[in-house]
């Protein structure tokens, strides 16, 4: 189906770094290669890659003679019309993108920390330059969430973007739900698998699911939202009693990434939370990410599938690719500029509204219950349930679950509760969510 | 953000078609005009309406002196550069759809009859003009999937498509199963609530998923797949009771479209099946649609949303007209043409494989079960399970579960059954699905 001419003259692509996604960009255009010059009706080839481990990259089956440890190389090769950055981090992935820009070359990357940081100067340059900058995998590995919110839902105003976009805390999360394991076990099994790394900090702590929610809302909503703009509480204080607590009330727990529109005020945090057992996002398990747009037509989207890995991230880029090859073909690269149009305010934590699950520890005598709940509703804190749990080091074990509540009463609260005599230990906070389909 | 050129520059469309689904247009660029207008960079007006029933169009608030009854009125106007076609059926939107592509104007539709009747046709012709036909609203509402199919997850060998793309059988058999009621009394009560036409059976009967099968499918393996090669069973058969009893076995009953590779010919179909209940289209109740898509590098991933309906296909209608003026604004148009390049058989029915579920009336004396699996065995049937449920009209009611075989051989098996004298009746044959994950 190929005509000569188009065979003759491949789309040419610069790999900066061949780790294991780079690895997986080689791995996909071999073994999908014709399908994809098929579709597109060119090939695709990679004329250069640039890692320092040349016996690294030769191993793979590259041609030793493309692998190269000096950038200017792929930047001056006139043949090279598009960069795919997968190197990751900030320097210098963000000044080789930036020259690239600059250079007339179009620019694909799986660069969430980067996007998320630096996304404002990055698509200034792509916008002035004319070219293009996607970056489909820097979110949800192979789930097109991003071309969604850019292009296919385009018509809606989004109401909310949220979900579960870390799918090291998910499996983390899905196996001490299943198997009543602690937390610490559960990061150990995770790590001894690959799911999470050594030092888990980025993922266990919420770091990585704000910077992915940045993204997703400054899309979703025409507006520049940073990963400093996100309220985030990672879960390293979630207990499988909770968890099993949590079970008991009909929900199930997740490490939430939500970004919501709140009276134009941007809404935007991440932290563990209770949804409802028949909450859409309660069946994805283990390492999947799901993702939930609320459009003000579409109404409810889901997007469901593996959010990171090899494979899948190597799926989005190089479908970036081809759509950035057909733009290059009709000459209209930097057609989809940033949309960053709209200029929102971030909501203060304190005056975002939530439910609230509250396990505490009390003296166990008459008279308590009326207190803690006193306590509450000084703060226009309204109850929906306290259940007594259980004794434990002669204390009365109590869960409370809230009605929706904003999040600066909820605290002042907290607060009155830790200084009465009655309460030994507020054990645990969580957040609910979801009840009411959002 | 509206350059002054842009605002006198607006986007002109001709609506074929003013009723649920094209009131739902004119209600969405009025409710998100502005919106659209920053996203783009220019306005979507409506410049003609073609509708019969002008008093109707005129209650919508749509200025009277664009409603027209003669389509050459639109297809002359030379100021409208995109038709929105949302008139349904196959005459006269096919002729309408020809002549506007032939006339050199882009067509957005969600006909699905048509698409899947006349794509061969329609997307020939635009190609040859060099126009865009966009049809994402033709299946899953306002459900992104063809977009992920022709763009996101290009870079794949799609490997399946299968799911839930008909909200009315969905909800039916959600009832039935969430109730205990039987297909008549749900289907009465879809009809109620206006998710059933008085006529259900182009639902019931399969055909609108079949329809709906064949576009994702030809689009999916770049082959033609028509509504002729899908074998289509509708739920008309399914009660209460194989619900029950599949909910035992630990399965969930959808109406399943699937369409997967087996040995590079193409397996494509529309039937009840039990699916098991940690399967994510499990997950798919009321009228949503679920779609699973498997490709080879991404893996799996599912959609999820409303699948039907004024507002989602609005959603999707309105985001397509937007790709399209983008196109015709950088003179790009028929950017992706048709993707049928691949030769592919389809799998005759007979050799597809599947497991069943048999529901049958045997005497109830000794050697029944024996003389049932020897009909079974020698037809290289092997069963996974046989349960004798109950006692009925004096008989015995044995539900059997077979292992993955040939569909020719279960049905010799089942004649061969028929015609034994201790089978008294087949109650019912229901495949089972996605144990492998697909």
């Amino acid at each position: 189906m190929l005509s000569g001419e188009n065979q003759k003259n491949p789309v040419k692509i610069g790999l900066l770094g061949c780790g294991t996604v780079g690895s997986g960009v080689v791995l996909l255009l071999r073994e999908n290669g014709e399908h994809i010059a098929q579709r597109l009706g060119r090939n695709i080839t990679i004329a250069k890659v640039l890692d320092k481990d040349f016996e690294k990259v030769k191993q793979l089956g590259v041609d030793p003679n493309i692998i190269t440890s000096d950038f200017q190389q792929i930047l001056n090769d006139p043949e090279i019309e598009i960069i795919v950055e997968v190197m990751g981090g900030i320097e210098p992935a963000r000044s080789f993108i930036l020259e690239a820009l600059r250079n007339g070359k179009n620019v694909v990357t799986a660069n969430k920390d980067l996007i998320a940081q630096s996304g404002r100067e990055l698509f200034a340059t792509a916008q002035q330059f004319q070219r293009d900058l996607y970056f489909e995998a820097s979110v949800g590995g192979g789930i097109p969430v991003i071309a969604a919110l850019k292009q296919s839902l385009a018509a809606n105003k989004i109401e909310s973007v949220s979900g579960i976009v870390n799918g090291t805390t998910n499996y983390i999360l899905s196996k001490m739900s299943r198997d009543g394991e602690d937390y610490q076990f559960a990061l150990s099994e995770a790590q001894r698998l690959g799911y999470a790394e050594a030092d888990p900090s980025s993922d266990v702590g919420g770091h990585d699911a704000a910077r992915k929610i940045s993204i997703l809302a400054s899309i979703a909503f025409g507006a520049r939202v940073t990963y400093s703009d996100v309220f985030v509480e990672g879960i390293e204080k979630i207990s499988a009693l909770d968890i099993s607590y949590g079970n008991e009330l009909g929900y199930v727990l997740k490490l939430l990434a939500i970004a919501k529109l709140d009276n134009d005020e941007i809404d935007v945090r991440v932290h563990p939370a209770f949804i409802p057992s028949h909450h859409p996002l309660a069946a994805v398990g283990e390492v999947f990410n799901g993702i939930l747009i609320q459009g003000n037509f579409v109404g409810d989207i889901m997007l469901y599938g593996r959010g990171a890995g090899q494979r899948p991230t190597a799926s989005a880029i190089v479908s970036d690719v081809m759509e950035v090859a057909r733009n290059i073909q009709y000459g209209d690269t930097g057609r989809i500029s940033c949309t960053c149009y709209a200029d929102l305010k971030i909501k203060a934590f304190s005056d975002t509204h939530s439910k609230y699950y509250i396990r505490l520890l009390a003296q166990d005598k008459p008279g308590v219950l009326a207190g803690i709940a006193g306590a509450f509703g000084r703060n226009l804190v309204s109850l929906a349930s306290v259940i007594q749990k259980r004794n434990y080091q002669e204390k009365a074990e109590i869960v409370l679950v809230t009605h929706t509540v904003r999040e600066g009463n909820i605290q002042t609260a907290l607060q009155e509760l830790i200084g009465m005599d009655i309460v030994a230990e507020i054990s645990n906070v969580i957040r609910v969510e979801g009840e009411d389909g959002r």
